[in-house]
């Protein structure tokens, strides 16, 4: 179902970085980046990434709600979440900050997020519902939510492309959702909860134990059933996270490559991939965050795949895309060398 | 002699950071960037990194010449150094790519170049000599020739200066420069050879054993002498790598800030730093090349400043000031975050 890269447009990548007028593999990870764009563009050399498109997937969580079980997984409130959709629609989010400099279209979207944010006009256009279920307690979804959500997702990513991509880049926003994350993360690999949570924003030790109960609970409640990818997103995900999914699949079934973010991406890549083998050779790793269950997908996904490498490692741990927005350059870059650095062959003889 | 960057504006940048509608810390290493070029500028939010000027300081070195005792400690003839520099006028060298992408000044000057350039006009304008001499057997330098190279440096960096530069970056050229650059950091930190000797644009082990010869000869042969900075710049250095010690001399009188890239301006940061401490306060690393001598100065130099700790990690070693280029879009990142993202206060409340 996935057409894979063309690798002989990547072998033509590596046979002109080899003629470039510099050292054998002197451009180091860039070398990878450059080859990769190449392969997904299926021609040498290829088309600078003019074209770049984010799109923000936002929802709440029913684990960034305190219950009697406990507190929220979150160090903030979840009524951060809407607000911080205001803020993507005024132009004043990380994310937008980045977007202006890189010039990349942005456009945010309520998924489920658990607010009216009906004001906002087209960002609810995708609307599935308010929050998602506590996945350590109930499903995060019905199994019609969630195949609307993927379908949501599939949709959003052929709008953008419709409007004309060279690159897409998938963020996220919302209150809690490294939680559901990392469970889709342990339960796709197989790892339990403790060795790969992480403190998201910026949780302290009390709030880490209760957040990884919570994960250790959502897997020992769904079991077996987690071996389905879509029943694993069912009862581990969100709305937002399906979305982000469907997202990833329409963008590898239409050929178009994506720049990955931080454990969002990472989650919903493994999911998709799971789903749809071949997914994964159409994305590239933007960041390393500082999420261990981020590591694990990244360590996982790309035992076959140098573009898996995150270009950046800067200890960034924003969400909203803003990992991937601060690495666009470099691909820029890469594409870029490939395309007008002098061939050896053409160098001036030295006088 | 040298001020250092202003402590207040950097604490004002960290308060803002930490009042931005974000989690603490949460944009890892680009607060430390973002704090440190405020501090530079003395006042909180910083300009836009608009005004940034790159210089490649292009030279030959005796120890790329094959000799009696050996072949050149280079895998490439030094007939490839007159070519680049040939190369970086047309245009068509990595550093052009990367200096066009992002809107970057860049002028490549021939301090030692072996090789007539004259019809290069002003590329001559600073040359000292043909070559530097082959640090195993003979000085680098003659004392005048150092200072006189130091001084050259100095004027370049005033004469960017006077163009109008929010930044400066220093790139090089030069077959066989990361030999008398990894003296210059062996002798600098007190390390044997072999610890630091690296592959350089990709020697095979028998001309790697052959380099750590000629680097170990030439620490023998200067000894005690290497203590003082002049006297080992004159008698392991070179005309460039003088002249890239006086360059970011100048910068930091002048209060510019630097962004380093590989081997080579880490070498000269080091020398410079020795000269007149508070040297380094006016740098940040670009990149982590794949030198181990860059590694360990990076080190070195970087136990009290968290900016030596390099923005991008991604096994470049072309030189040129390509790593700090393409490290370049983080820190203009790094300043827009810190201008123009929402305080948290400013977040719309929740409805």
């Amino acid at each position: 179902m996935i057409t894979p890269p063309s690798a002989e447009a990547r072998t033509g990548a590596y046979a002109r970085l080899a003629a470039l007028a510099k050292p054998t593999g002197a451009l180091g990870h860039l070398e990878h980046l450059a080859a990769w764009v190449t392969s997904c563009q299926g021609c040498c050399p290829p088309r600078t990434l003019d074209r770049v498109r984010a799109v923000i997937l936002a929802g709440d969580h029913g684990v960034s709600q305190p219950s009697n079980s406990g507190p929220s997984v979150s160090a903030y409130p979840r009524e951060v979440t809407p607000a911080m959709v205001r803020a993507f629609v005024a132009g004043r989010a990380g994310a937008n900050v980045l977007a202006r400099q890189h010039g990349v279209s942005l456009r945010v979207l309520d998924l489920a997020v658990d607010a009216d944010l009906s004001d906002l006009g087209e960002v609810g256009a995708y609307k599935i519902r308010r929050s998602s279920g506590a996945i350590d307690t109930a499903d995060a979804l019905s199994p019609d939510d969630c195949a609307r959500s993927l379908a949501a997702g599939a949709e959003i990513a052929a709008t953008e492309i419709a409007e004309g991509a060279d690159l897409l880049i998938l963020g996220d926003m919302g209150i809690g959702n490294t939680t559901p994350a990392t469970a889709l993360i342990a339960a796709t690999f197989g790892v339990p909860a403790a060795e790969v949570v992480g403190r998201g924003t910026g949780v302290d030790d009390e709030r880490l134990r209760h957040k990884t109960a919570v994960i250790s609970a959502a897997l020992d409640r769904v079991g077996e059933r987690a071996a389905d990818p879509v029943a694993r997103l069912t009862a581990l995900g969100s709305a937002d996270l399906a979305a982000g999914v469907g997202f990833l699949l329409e963008a590898a079934r239409c050929g178009v490559p994506v720049l990955l973010d931080g454990i969002i991406s990472l989650a919903e890549a493994a999911v998709a991939e799971d789903l749809s083998p071949g997914v994964i050779a159409w994305c590239a790793a933007g960041h390393r965050s500082t999420e261990p269950a981020q590591q694990l997908a990244l360590d996982k996904l790309g035992l076959d795949q140098s573009t898996m490498s995150p270009v950046l490692d800067l200890g960034m741990r924003l969400g909203e895309g803003t990992g991937a927005l601060a690495a666009l350059p470099l691909l820029r870059s890469a594409v870029l060398l490939l395309r007008e650095m002098a061939l050896l062959a053409d160098l001036a003889p030295a006088h």
